[in-house]
């Protein structure tokens, strides 16, 4: 049991807070042979860094990320040895003294309270693990998790903002990492749409919610259990655990709650390859907790940030009631940057249940 | 790690298929001194029973549960000992001869094909692990786990069915249970619209999903943690990992991604008492992980069942063509059944989460 | 985590009360299409039964082994499907009487003093989980852990007894299981002596203790891991859970203490068909926590069981001072019967790593 | 599960190599408020660092620890805040060439053989996981652990060398720590039999074992379980994790294989402060996996190094037959610098079962 891991046989333990040294990870069981470039990671990391638009916190990390065990190196590449990796990333931007006016102020809809409650110790800085900066471990795991799993592809994309969504018709992947695509959004014309309502957001002092979907392609049947080890309710707990997230669904999620029978039978022929293909996936690629070889889709709710300018009614640690502003710097919109992070906590969750799957069966 | 556990201090396996000769669970880490009878047990287990009404299966087992280890005897009481409670129920009815005709055919939607795939093996007979009779062993687990947390009270409604919801100002508790309720809903007035509905629905054959909400009060704040032991994140595991869930949410889930942080913050007062007072619960309970002692809500969507009389296209284990109808005793909606179901995965993430807190903090 | 489970991959939780209904366990994890039949497991179990000779306790259980799920039926033989398998043994013989006089007294080295203290509450009927019997459910598993590695053949021995030792030149496996062997002694010599030692501590009311070899052929190199999952530290710890276990050593254990690195080497050469040959085994088949291919020898001390004749003071559970005399059915040596104990824990330790290794390297 | 953790409740996960950038640990599940300096920590590192007398290997690192994570400053001391403490020793002295040389051959009595079978990929510098290195983050880990439970103390000492054994009517525990004491033994006179003794087996190039004893005070009562979560299998299962260490032993350990149920009874007594007395302690502090309250006490027995200049027939990686010898810096007997590690490792299965005792009973 561990508070600060996930997975199993693919295990992730990440630590460090917002404010203090570092942070970082290490990631155990991974397999031996697997071959990586520390550059690999930092691309991944890159994506999710705060500072890259207006859109996001300007709180500008290079988020260098040291590889510190596990590997041998061959030429450029790193080689996993089937041992402990330790990833690690320094922490240069502090400033702590943002935060100084609310440290003992509880934001309303913040982990500030709760933290005090179970604890009663607490780092006032920035938001100690809570902070979204925990992520970037995520991610850094979740780029090796990527390679575990031969022919493994996963991307996501984010697909409402608040009120404003995106045409699925539009949706284009090569799009999402377009340079001037500052949402992951894979719906060209929806940027124009998604910049203005931000800005509009952003100058108000305020914040909205997101919608993000990730796909997994190349997902070998089999994998999960029928019962309290199903690929679906891994992926859930693992996208349940980023900040913010409020609600997971898979394959047609919620509306399946609206669905008939016949609407939601995926039905299946034998395809010219002799290979069984499905007409349609309604249920993400998860059939009784146990992939079918299709992609497997999964889409999760994050709440608006609680940081936000217009003052709301709360109490101090002392019990007194104030007005809570938080200043600092914050994003608009977090679920943008929760991009990189459902995708690193999809990764994982296949990568642990291919090294399961292949232990309880001998296959793969 | 196990397949077939969840929980880390309040731990439950369970095991048996549909149609052997039994199910049961193993409820390991319950504190001593618990009590409770044989009876607290068998009434939660008769909520969640086939064969109440003509809207579920009319399987008719009796369900009834022996306790076979883990407590002394103190008159009609049982007193937990500390030592893993060994549950089982005994199957009655297993006439197989029902699922001969479609035992090598797959059935859209349902786990018949990947379990194949998975395992290789498969008992053709009532789907094996995947069957909602497995869901009884979770009901005898919550009803010990419901008596763990002192002053916890977890309950559940049914709030939507296929197109038809709920009016939530008609919401009373008191209704769910009453003997005129085939449904679970809190709304008196919902009777006969889901009446009507499902009749239609069983009438052709067919299947509809279903959204259940569950509530649970008196959680002492501080459960829970703030990244990989989230208390909510253990709920939607736990919840996403009963049979047809597609989807989990907390508070204002999947709407939260369309609100804006004014909207979606629970502002704080301190109230008469001293003690910090909420003015909304839109996190539902949860904030950063972590109980904030106000009522934790979970939702959680229900797909139809796959077994209905409309043909659908699929193949069979021999990779052939067929029409697939299931004949057999089907639930035309499952997520009724699910609501007890729901209520004892709720429970067994709180009374875990609780012996977590108390071993780490000393507190509770 | 788990209280009253062991094993990762290849999981086994017991269950029960020496003097309860049943007692049982519940084997999650065993790969699907292993085959078996229940005469197999009770074929186990009936080497590990009571009143089989006068030197094991009189109590009469048929120890009937019932699996209750997770299989199909292929004629005689069961075939596991990949789900948990459930074994249940009923309780037959539970003159709880015979307890009845020392039932609130602590027996001085026995467990019902600590059993007070953690839990409160006890069943004063034969000793709770701490019976002996519980390990009757650790037999069943390890007659399954035992099919799990192909070509994995694990025996044990009793080399000890009190001040009495086997002479290891007559060791003979095949003598072990002789009809004529009521101690589980490899050579045939120390039967009379064993036989006249133990029956002049019977008639004492005494006890004595015993030392236990278990040797595991056949298990494939490169099980186990360099740290903490250390084939050596896992069956160190499963034999350690074994009842009245005080000690452990792996190969030469703690003769090694008193060896110069030249004469623990176990030197390699190449044999005759291309495959490396160790000269000796001083390490009982692990270095680095990692199997060699060699042998696997572990060794345990039983140490003599607190039920004597001879008044022992001690204290009640209302604290006052008494004299202590255990009557009741009891063994004068009970590290006789451990002996198919200790060798189930050892096939059911390497069977997990088995199923671990082949997760992580998608080798064997 | 994990190959690089221990623990439940309060969980040590380790990652390092040797001849890496640095080494570490992530301790998860510490209590919040426990307070230490990172001196605290040094000062238990310094004890278990190479380099300080003639008998330990000249590999002259500083090992000064880093604490990354976890807590919260207050003066020169640091607050734990109950979330995940990352503990970091940079590597300096990497001198890889000094093994050059046995790159590629396999160590008789090493774990670069298993190590290679297992992996298929291995880092020829200085044993990779395997490297008595990794126990510095044992160590550090250990030092919280002994924060964790009020009044808890864990010492060690060793006992014997190869065929020499200190005299225990000298013990003296304050004589353990003395400058002029390289061995941790606790008898004064021991020091010049030692020295002669291992100064023997040094000039000639060999290696010798030992035998280490653990003796925690300030255990309370009732820690443990009967089962599968005994404190003495914990205990065992953490000793038999430190490299080189072939056996473990409670109280009387293997003694008791040769005693008499009489022998082994720790009698019992009303003390004068009404609380119960043992006129024993043949049990080690442990009866039935359970704290008794007495101290609890172990013993471990560490092999000799393989790594010894006299030549020993092995192959290496290739096939071909060879003639090793290890030049590099060695200790002539490792089990020396086991002493504080062996400490670390008792406190931490203390630590974690003080948590998980108040858990599951909510006592402590």
């Amino acid at each position: 049991m561990s508070h600060n891991s996930f997975g199993h046989l693919f295990r992730v333990t990440t630590w460090g807070e917002s404010h203090g040294a570092a942070l970082g990870c290490v990631v155990d069981g991974c397999p031996p042979g697997i071959r990586f470039t520390v550059a690999d990671i930092q691309a991944e990391l890159d994506r999710r860094r705060p500072g890259q638009s207006r859109f996001v916190t300007q709180r500008r990390e290079p988020d260098q990320v040291q590889v510190l065990s596990g590997f041998i190196e061959d030429g450029d590449e790193l080689v996993t040895t089937g041992t402990p990796i330790s990833m690690m990333i320094e922490n240069t931007d502090q400033r702590s003294k943002d935060y100084g006016e609310i440290a003992r102020q509880y934001r309303p809809g913040h982990a500030d309270y709760t933290y005090d409650l179970k604890y009663g110790v607490r780092d006032f800085r920035g938001g100690g693990r809570s902070s979204a900066r925990e992520t970037a471990a995520r991610v850094a795991a979740g780029a090796l998790a990527r390679r575990v799993v031969p022919g493994l592809v996963v991307r996501g994309a984010l697909v409402a903002m608040g009120e404003k969504e995106i045409d699925r018709a539009n949706w284009n992947w090569d799009f999402v990492g377009d340079a001037e695509n500052p949402f992951f959004t894979p719906d060209p014309t929806s940027v124009a749409v998604f910049s203005d309502y931000l800005d509009g957001i952003r100058k108000n002092g305020s914040s909205v919610g997101a919608l993000i979907e990730i796909v997994a392609e190349g997902v070998p049947a089999g994998l999960g259990a029928p019962v309290y080890a199903k690929l679906d309710q891994d992926i859930a707990a693992n996208l349940m655990s980023i900040n913010a997230v409020k609600g997971v669904e898979i394959g047609d999620g919620f509306q399946t709650a609206r669905m008939t029978g016949e609407q939601n039978a995926d039905e299946m022929r034998m395809g010219n390859d002799g290979q069984p293909v499905f007409e349609a996936n309604h249920a993400g690629g998860i059939l009784g907790g146990i992939s079918t070889g299709q992609p497997v889709v999964a889409r999760f709710a994050v709440k608006p940030t609680s940081s936000i300018l217009t003052p709301r009614k709360s109490i101090d640690a002392d019990g007194k009631e104030v007005e809570v502003v938080t200043k600092g710097r914050h994003d608009p919109c977090v679920g943008i940057r929760a991009v990189p992070i459902g995708e690193a906590m999809v990764a994982c969750a296949i990568a642990d249940h291919y090294l399961r799957h292949r232990g309880q069966t001998g296959r793969l």
